[in-house]
């Protein structure tokens, strides 16, 4: 579809969060369609988790993004898709990768959410496509199990706040749950939930360096609980770490069933958004540094360095590994 | 993509409007792709003209649309596109033609708004196809020449209408022109005023039989103006024919360019849509029959049900050759 | 326009901060209008207050709105407009006066925003109006300079709140301005300004009372400060006064232009919401009381009581006139 000026910033770069959106509904709609093509019980494919994800370039107003989804591994209770996203200017024809994303998808019974159904298995060309599927899918389980110990934390709020600290910057909205959130299963999409996440992480990210910001990456993302309709849902922000030209936002999800249930309120879904700022021309710029005054945001901070620097590594390797080839 | 809650009516049923919105976007992309494949100068595709369309069943929340457009004619100055919408059930996996539509469209200037470029031609795989589209051409072009001098009709506002009667279901609403209505250009989208308009009808509609209804076909529709950023535009919608089953509307779309402009309020676009009754099964209802009071009224009324004779007609030709091959 | 179910709570209640921006929006075309009509400058009204208004009854999902609008008086730089909306069951026919509401426009230059243009007099029917009218604006400027006085409150944090009182509900949300949020010259429609405010208002009254709750009425707001695309703006409310069966919410409006900008974070609307709360059978319900604990709440409390009990006098008042008419 046609990339508007409500999808964009005010210099006309796309939200990646709206991009995030778009790859989920694909992501939803081919698993959905690929886990009821044998069913006995109808059901609904649920975002489980959303692997790592880089923006490689920019996409722009006006521009076509063009969506395409393959299921590259299937489990017993999961599928793997993996989604790329091409943009496309159609004055020029020049066509660009924006991103790729792997995603992981559960079935859950149309009649009985709590129950996953089983999932049809695919046929693999070769089988060392299935063995890679395989490796893939046991290294997130154990991810999963990872992130949802880190899940207590909350963000307290902090009066007159210095500049570039942690307090100055961070940011938390809150959505009242509508219908055109919800999948069928009346739970909010995946999708909206990472675009309001990255709403929030923009706004942090742009409250810190008061320039154009854009996603560059996000970390992988686990979707531990469900959120229902008519939930009041609260996003949280703050930063992590800086290194000279990014910097690195924790966002928490927390959901707030608060008509009707007798449930407190639960931590969702929680990730890291790293963002770059940029200048009119489009060039990475500086980033002032992130001034961490509690030892916990020393530690976070120490953290986030870890992640950046693995990552960092990872892309180096990978491009030795590419120019061996 | 997935329909959401808010695409459909209390019923469950998809608005025609959201229909023909993703039917002209897709128009759009693969006719300003087209044109800009071999152009010097950058172009957009504006949309001039939809041929009659019939929604052949109705699509339901949850369900995905499938979108696909083809390119079947090139003239001089314009594009005819043809796009298929099918609705796929991704649970049960069944797949309908929801509906199939020919637009016709025409290259501006990137640079000069008034400026029609010239359409690189397409190859034909037979003569024939050529022949054909040619043939498409010449017709609709008569048919546009014709529709502008119906332009100057109003709506005038009736106090305490009688049930039944033109003036007790006519409707109009006003919309103020947003960015994202635009395209590149600042000019309304086709789909978007076509949208519009499906809602007015359907008010109309619903106003005048009281139950459930859904739009069955849309007549060839002409924009003859363009409307620009920042205009207000006014849809206003009376009925003009019954038949037992079935319910015609006309709508127009005046535009006031009310700010920093030296123009006139002038009429943008005008169309008929057909709407029937439907029963909670889905089954078509009768519907109560439009008592005509003017002269003008009765006029119309008998147009309307020279234009339902002759689609009945050509229905029934249609059925017949398909029958006797 | 047809209400859609992204308009209205999870009951089908309409928002009241859905039928505010409709209210505004009309407004903001009729005073445009008006205003370029012998204009040599191109202007866009701006809304500078809208007089209290009460929700005579709920709108629900399926139902019509009816908005009209007329410009009732007009000083030297500015609109007096007055909106009604009525809800329209397309079903049944019936008809229901939801609210009225008086709007103060002023129209600013397309050239120069901080420029204030002349008014277009009106002709009036009778002397009379046009004396009524006058009172009504000297009225309204006497109380803008009012609040102006009372904005430099801020919310604070409360950590680990008790239920019921006043940081338990308190609720805020941020939002950056995209371009469908803004007029012609680039600064937020006051009708979505309001939107949000209602949306803020509503989850702190559904926090409080954890129950079904729809928009009573809305006390006058006067928008001092205008606010620009790209701004983040801060929506935050505490709740100020319960009565037996309502609540009054304060909420305030504070834009922070963090791109490109050398101004600080400033206060642009503040107003008061008053929320009650529905059974399913859309009776009233009782609300728990609101449990005061500062000085600072126990005084806003008061304040609020005074004007509970100055609109209930007012009402009673108004219906005697009403019987003895």
């Amino acid at each position: 579809r046609i990339m508007r000026p409500d999808d964009a910033n005010i210099a006309g770069n796309v939200h990646g969060g709206t991009i995030l959106k778009m790859i989920e509904e694909a992501g939803a709609i081919i698993s959905t369609r690929h886990c009821n093509s044998q069913a006995e019980e109808p059901c609904v494919a649920a975002l489980a988790r959303v692997e790592r994800t880089d923006f490689l370039s920019p996409m722009c107003i006006g521009e076509v993004a063009n969506v395409s989804a393959e299921i590259t591994y299937t489990s017993r209770h999961s599928v793997e898709v993996q989604v790329n996203v091409m943009s496309e200017n159609i004055l020029t024809g020049a066509k660009k990768m924006t991103n790729k994303a792997t995603l992981w998808y559960v079935p859950l019974s149309l009649k009985n959410v709590n129950k996953v159904l089983e999932v049809p298995p695919i046929q693999y060309a070769r089988k060392e496509q299935e063995d890679e599927g395989k490796k893939r899918y046991e290294e997130q389980k154990l991810d999963r199990l990872e992130t949802k110990q880190r899940n207590g934390d909350v963000i307290l709020p902090v009066i007159n706040p210095e500049p570039h600290t942690v307090g100055y910057s961070q940011s938390s909205l809150i959505h009242l749950v509508g219908p055109s959130d919800c999948t069928l299963l009346g739970f909010v999409h995946g999708g909206v939930t990472m675009k309001l996440m990255d709403e929030v992480a923009g706004i942090v990210a742009a409250r810190h360096c008061k320039t154009n910001i854009v996603t560059a990456s996000v970390d992988a993302i686990n979707f531990h609980e469900k959120i229902k309709k008519g939930c009041v849902i609260t996003v949280s922000g703050r930063m992590t770490f800086t290194s000279n030209k990014s910097m690195e936002i924790e966002v928490f999800v927390d959901a707030d069933p608060f008509v009707d249930e007798p449930r407190e309120r639960y931590r969702a879904v929680s990730a890291f958004f790293t963002y770059v700022s940029l200048s009119k021309e489009g060039k990475p710029l500086p980033v002032p540094q992130l001034l961490t005054e509690t030892e916990d945001e020393k530690r976070r901070f120490e953290e986030g360095k870890g992640r950046y620097l693995q990552t960092k590594a990872k892309r180096q390797a990978q491009m030795q590994q590419a120019a061996q080839q």
